[in-house]
């Protein structure tokens, strides 16, 4: 049988250039970076030069680049720690923010914030004038992200971050899908916090950044021995680093090129998909070039998933990280999608390791499963 | 030049077993672990099996391994998780614990929280008299440490948890220097919960776990996709967490055999201390096999660390967490040791792959390099 990845949204192999600069650090002895031995030293080198190469990539300087474990961690960090010491009580996110955004966010209401969830329209695009409406409340902090993991819509960031810096707040935006499929220049962005991760760039799991302003007065996320500048403790995850910094570096090489592939496998599996019928989620919208969001009616993408993956193709409900609950996708509903259409809904996420032919085997095997499916309901009914 | 690595309590190096067991989860395309289909199923089984393998190790279920990125990320979730939903507004620590506890239990005070340290004596063990006069106040939450990190004191922390119950209150206890290095059984030591770190037993960085009672009613300590049960968000480290598994087997596999040897080094390397007049610090009481930690009057640690690496043996002076610090070691202040002396100490950590040659050598470079200080001093008088 064969085995197609389509799930890379999800997570992303490791490049083998990112392993072969990692197995050094695991190979041998290595010293805590924070020992001031010879071993922590070269530790603390191999640090500070990943550092640099994830700053260089995302066009930020290397003391704006707060190591986390994870996206999910650098996410929690921004909300947690860039509200804390705000006097303004409202934050502001949109309605289809990754939960590891949304949930932090709906948790500082037990401390006395106050949270407004900015509309997107059918298109999944953020609505700016519900945004203006919201920031005439005073508001510490705007978390808006750079691209949507599941239907890969691209918002206008640097648009966010000037109303909310006209309005006395800070922005953040959750850049973990946007790295390494469009340019993402923190800079150009214009916003106060940016959250990147390794594993979705072909780096290690293991690994994620919070892009800092430092001028954020920000409580830490994690307290101990100091890391970071104190803003996140515990021994840093040397060979991850490492990879992450090389991840970032061939991520950025590699951008046009593998813009380009998918891109076009995904018109080639776009057009299929009209001919079965498909619903594509925002696909009259910017998104990212390798993913596509689809549906079809009186089909479970539960069953879907399922389906394809027993045939040996990989793509997801949803996002990976909510596939464990039922409920239909809180991106769609927010895009006023039927809740019968969302619950069908599933996600293919390419790569440039990803082949025409894989495409077309797919849409093939697709079209056997969804007849399949409709004789299995026509039996029943 | 020789180049001896003596800093074992503050990383191990990965042991070629665990790198062994992870490459397969680094070299192919791997699911997320939350993800339905055949990646995603064959990423969970390789994580609940590490589970399963660590919970055995120490005595536990696997329901009650929580996984986290690291052992300063499982103490700071145990202080902040362990206390937020708990009524009394005391909480209990000892006054040597790891800066990861220390930190964010002074945090708590910001919060409402009372902060009573335990003292120890002279020979680094608590003392019971002024935790039982602590606890007399209503308490939330008892956190002492099972070996400190610096001298290697190993705490009774079965009676620390009896007397904590018998008041309402839970305990926690950091077992991340105990554990490879003695017994650690979770059961046995009748805590509510457990800190453990892979790093410090062969296993790679980028995992550890808080072992934690399931009726503990616990605010997660990160927040999204719901990984954990809920607990603790984020994309689980497979290849790490793979190798904590293994680590963890291997760690009680060869506990006695490597506790002998390291406490044979240990006997050879304090004797050689003794002649050159050093103060062994809790030298009279029950430490881990592997752990010296002494000083010389009129000596800087900070000095003998540099000049000592150097020579080509890495040493740490009080925890590496801390070395970039030049205060005393916060351990050696509570147990009243005088500051000029405590700001001299340097740490021997030892394991089993270290051996009599490397002590004999490192005792005589130790001789010549106090001379060459105190001749220094001498010209500088």
């Amino acid at each position: 049988m064969t085995h197609v990845y389509f799930d890379h949204n999800a997570t992303t192999v490791l490049d083998s250039q990112v392993m072969q600069a990692m197995l050094p650090f695991m190979a041998a002895q290595q010293g805590n970076a924070t020992s001031r031995h010879a071993y922590g030293r070269t530790a603390r080198d191999a640090i500070e030069q990943a550092r640099a190469q994830i700053a260089s990539a995302v066009g930020a300087h290397p003391s704006q680049v707060v190591l986390t474990s994870s996206g999910t961690e650098a996410n929690n960090f921004a909300i947690n720690g860039m509200t804390a010491k705000q006097p303004n009580t409202q934050i502001a996110i949109s309605a289809i923010e990754h939960p590891c955004v949304m949930r932090p966010a709906e948790m500082l209401q037990s401390h006395g914030f106050k949270l407004a969830k900015v509309d997107v329209n059918a298109q999944c695009k953020l609505d700016f004038e519900n945004l203006e409406s919201v920031l005439r409340n005073p508001t510490s902090l705007v978390s808006v992200m750079l691209a949507n993991n599941e239907t890969g819509a691209i918002q206008e960031i640097a648009h966010v971050a000037e109303l909310a810096k006209k309005n006395g707040a800070y922005t953040h935006t959750d850049a973990v899908q946007a790295f390494g499929k469009i340019p993402v220049n923190f800079a150009d962005l214009n916003v106060n916090a940016m959250t990147i991760s390794s594993h979705k760039i072909h780096g290690p799991l293991g690994a994620g950044a919070l892009i800092l302003d430092k001028r954020v007065d920000m409580t830490p996320f994690m307290l101990g021995g100091g890391q970071e500048k104190g803003l996140r403790s515990g021994t840093e995850n040397v060979a991850a680093i490492v990879g992450f910094g090389i991840a970032s570096e061939l991520a950025v090489k590699n951008l046009t090129s593998h813009a380009q592939k998918t891109q076009q496998l995904r018109t080639q599996l776009e057009a299929g998909l009209h001919e079965l019928g498909a619903t594509i989620f925002a696909e009259n919208t910017k998104r990212l070039p390798n993913t596509s969001f689809f549906g079809f009616n009186n089909v479970e993408g539960e069953t879907l998933v399922m389906a394809l993956d027993k045939k040996g193709f990989a793509v997801a409900s949803g996002s990976a990280c909510s596939s464990d609950s039922t409920e239909p996708s809180h991106v769609l509903l927010a895009m006023g999608i039927a809740p019968d259409l969302a619950r069908g809904a599933i996600r293919v996420s390419l790569d440039a390791n990803n082949t025409s032919e894989q495409v077309n085997q797919f849409l093939l095997v697709l079209k056997q499963v969804l007849n399949q499916l409709k004789q299995m309901v026509a039996m029943a009914a």
